[in-house]
């Protein structure tokens, strides 16, 4: 019914996440995260990620989502550090959607 | 002015990728992803995190938003095979969203 | 002089993770791993594997040194939790060696 | 019987890999990767570490003694690439061995 649901939640995470720029490390995760720079940022992106992986192949469907939840959170604090929009990956997104989308795009990569 | 460079590019892929767990897996990448089964979709997932925190660290924001939608994709398959619908992960996230949301919860997890 | 600045070092600390299998998970963390389980053993592969890449892109040796160092441990711990032996590790890797042996294998499989 | 199977040959291949660095890219994989950079000898470390996780998670002990092998193959690239020889990790290795030495330091870093 709302907006809430649908992956312009990712959005509106982003701008939460610009905001928290200027705010006080001790008391905002986010703002710590910036104020670490950009290798603890990376180490967060590929702990989620590891943490995704191990959580698909021997744990619940409900791990699966949450560790993806955290992947996504610190991924767009990686964006935001590293000056990327997230307009920008929905247009890279979008140019490999459609069959001959991601399969063309795909299949040259792999071969 | 569309919808199209919103975040809900992701559930239009989403809707794209579970179409094609019926294709042929030699002319559709994604169908050749399902064939090959839970590890080898992990695989990519962890290779195409990898992948971003090289770029953000070594190269270009270019490069950046194209491993995050490198990434993205191979995410979304594996929430696909997993069982795990996207807006099971947008719930997660939401619930994180504002001041007290992210950091309330990231605080507790950091400490 | 010794043997503890060789390669052996890897062997000596595999037989003592072997060691620790039965100790108190309250004093040994090694003890701890063992009983967290095969998915915890893999996240922290997986973290410290990141780490050492951030350490090459964007921190010093030393630091590369160190997170190499935690990355064998955590690895070794698994090989044990998964029944793998140091030795039979040193066998592919000496199949791999010599000329041929690692650029032969490798250019097969990136082919 | 000789020390070909124990952990000595880390230290061999670290030597090899070090005699590649002049030799053609097009003949030898490990030339290749030297001259491809940084950025390619991380992504094949953390590709290599999450095969091995996959492998320890949803294989077989074969197969994480043969991505083990990839691992280790790549992470001494990095290590040449980076100027640490393996006598350094070796020597943060033993730091770590022994009861207090492992557990005192990993019960420190986990608190």
């Amino acid at each position: 019914m709302t907006k809430s649901t649908d992956g312009a939640v990712l959005d509106a995470l982003f701008a939460t996440i610009e905001s928290r720029r200027g705010a006080d490390p001790d008391t905002s995760y986010t703002a710590g995260l910036f104020a670490k720079g950009r290798g603890k940022i990376c180490r967060k992106v590929g702990e989620e990620a590891v943490e995704t992986v191990v959580a698909a192949l021997a744990e619940t469907p409900d791990r699966v989502a949450g560790e993806s939840a955290d992947l996504l959170y610190h991924l767009l604090v990686l964006w935001a550090d590293a000056g990327v929009t997230p307009d920008r990956v929905w247009r890279e997104l979008e140019k490999r959607r459609g069959t001959s989308g991601i399969d063309e795009k795909r299949n040259r990569k792999a071969s």
